[in-house]
């Protein structure tokens, strides 16, 4: 815990001055005040956050982090366990959508085995931080120990860390693969929210009736069975988390405390944020939604943490995927702010 | 008129065969059936406008065209009318929005003067078609003649196909520039809809409340002076809309008829469009909508061409910027329907 308790004194809130340097700048380009609406905002946040109104953001790096979830044998997915070590290869491949986003975007993909139950062989852009084979069936107890989840969100931590310390990331987003995680996600909402466990739970993968009555029954027995403290971050990953959601928890904290932005994906890495928000609320300022997943729970999470999603395509893959669009927006943000010019310099009658 | 209609009759509805084909690739790809939600719809569309299931999009070309408006005269914008030539110039100087949201996707700009009340200093990047310096005060009569909208629909067929004969276009987007434009995309849909024309009209560039007044008075006037007949696109045109309208309506025919999809930007480029599609309603099928405009009466016109914007990210410049935006999120689906793997491909396993 003290890896946790020192990656948060670390974190300060973002550069004020600067962000508001940044919207001079934007309110004196060759536009109309604010008519380039989000691409402003993004602009200035990323400014605020960087500490710069010329912030690079070259070096765009996409986590996904792949976990396994005994929740499994409860019946709780259309897919079985097995799909999340088959799409880590795939990852690793280059084949699955995360890849073909990334490259469409200009970012590189790490993959982290934070917990898929299965030994995966060896590859050079395969990160293995494995605390466990998969978490235990919280329906019959806790996911994971405490001692576990600690690790998994300093696990997170050291991911950033190491990757960092290689080539200086300019914007971080985060994704993710595990079958069962969206069960694990919505249990770790319905224990912060007042709302209906029905409206917090979506289809996942795309479940039918019968396979969604039997994840709400597991997500509320796992409740009933672990009473997670909503007062201990911890608790509450270690009763109903998943090791991917600890690790990117953590990662998104060593990210803030790095001063990088972070573009978040969709549910699951969402309920990572939210967990990180808890442990340290000043997070959110570093904090860009991607989108709106499909999930019904995200929007709820979303709105805990104060943050609104760019893009609402229908999407809920998972992976990174809305995040590898949701960044490249970002990025188009900053080029406005750097690059565009201003009335004075192109000799343009300014407005009213 | 002969030119428009030949270019009509080159219109045919999109190649179904090979959109179900490409549905039928998406489904077997290494993710939930249509977990891509909108991504998946935009390579399927794309799939059977250019007939074949790995379209190329490497040449994409924003068309920016700018035209100046008589009703400028009532006191409708927050800008004067030497905006619209002093933008021109920011533009073949790369400085504006639109200049740098190009860059961003990797997208050409191609500028037209359609019609700037200002003689434009040659320059390799512009493209001539200057049917008359600026509409004519359309609360006085018609904004041009009908032959005048004639030749600004014909203008806009041909510098398609200049463009396209010296390198062939994959994508094209719209973009406009003209103070005074969104009274007169107003006044258009204010022809075809039913509502009331407070809900069509919005504030443009920023107008206070007395400009506000201002303008719905205008159009209001307009209508009245003029009484366009709403079964004749032309006549509509020719009364209450802009040389630039009336080119991208021509330019939207002619990379229809060519096979190329359009991806179309806020209230200016879609009254353009809306011209297209009730000259020729196959043209919809060509249509990408981009975003949603902060203007009003913007989604209206979608709707009546069963259109649903991509992104909503508050903006409401023009000059194709949310095209720009748009072009990317197309390319991104069709790089998941040419590169990724399918279950077999990458040893997945099916889910149920």
């Amino acid at each position: 815990m003290d890896r946790i308790n020192k990656i948060i004194e670390q974190i300060t809130p973002v550069d004020e001055k600067t962000r508001k340097k940044a919207r001079q700048r934007l309110d004196i380009q060759t536009k109309p005040r604010g008519s380039l609406g989000r691409l402003e905002e993004l602009a200035e946040q990323v400014a605020g956050i960087r500490g710069t109104l010329e912030p690079v953001l070259d070096n765009k790096v996409i986590f996904t982090m792949a976990g396994d979830h005994g929740v499994v044998e409860e019946g709780v997915s259309a897919f079985p366990a097995e799909v999340t070590a088959q799409m880590v290869y795939n990852f690793l491949a280059g084949g699955a959508g995360i890849n073909v986003l990334a490259k469409h975007v200009g970012a590189k993909v790490k993959v982290v085995d934070m917990g898929v139950a299965a030994d995966l062989e060896p590859n050079a852009e395969l990160i293995i931080k494995k605390i466990a084979p998969g978490t235990k069936n919280m329906t019959k107890g806790p996911a994971m120990t405490r001692d576990e989840a600690i690790k998994a969100v300093c696990a997170g931590i050291e991911v950033f860390e190491e990757v960092n310390s290689q080539t200086q990331i300019d914007m971080a987003a985060t994704g993710d693969m595990g079958i069962g995680n969206t069960t694990a996600s919505s249990a770790i909402i319905a224990v912060f929210s007042k709302d209906d466990l029905e409206s917090l739970t979506g289809r996942g993968t795309g479940i039918d009736d019968q396979t969604y009555q039997q994840k709400i029954a597991a997500i509320k027995k796992a409740i009933q069975v672990n009473q997670p403290n909503k007062d201990d971050v911890i608790d509450v990953l270690a009763k109903v988390g998943g090791f991917e959601i600890g690790g990117l928890c953590g990662l998104i904290l060593a990210a803030a405390a790095r001063k990088v932005p972070i573009v978040i994906d969709g549910f699951i890495s969402t309920a990572g944020s939210l967990l990180a928000c808890k442990l340290c609320p000043k997070v959110s300022q570093y904090l860009i939604s991607a989108h709106k997943s499909v999930e019904i729970g995200h929007t709820c999470m979303l709105e805990m943490m104060g943050l609104t999603p760019l893009l609402d395509l229908n999407m809920r893959l998972g992976e990174g995927t809305g995040a590898a669009l949701g960044m490249s927006l970002v990025e188009a943000g900053v080029k406005i702010l750097k690059d565009m010019a201003t009335f004075e310099d192109a000799g343009v009658s300014k407005g009213e």
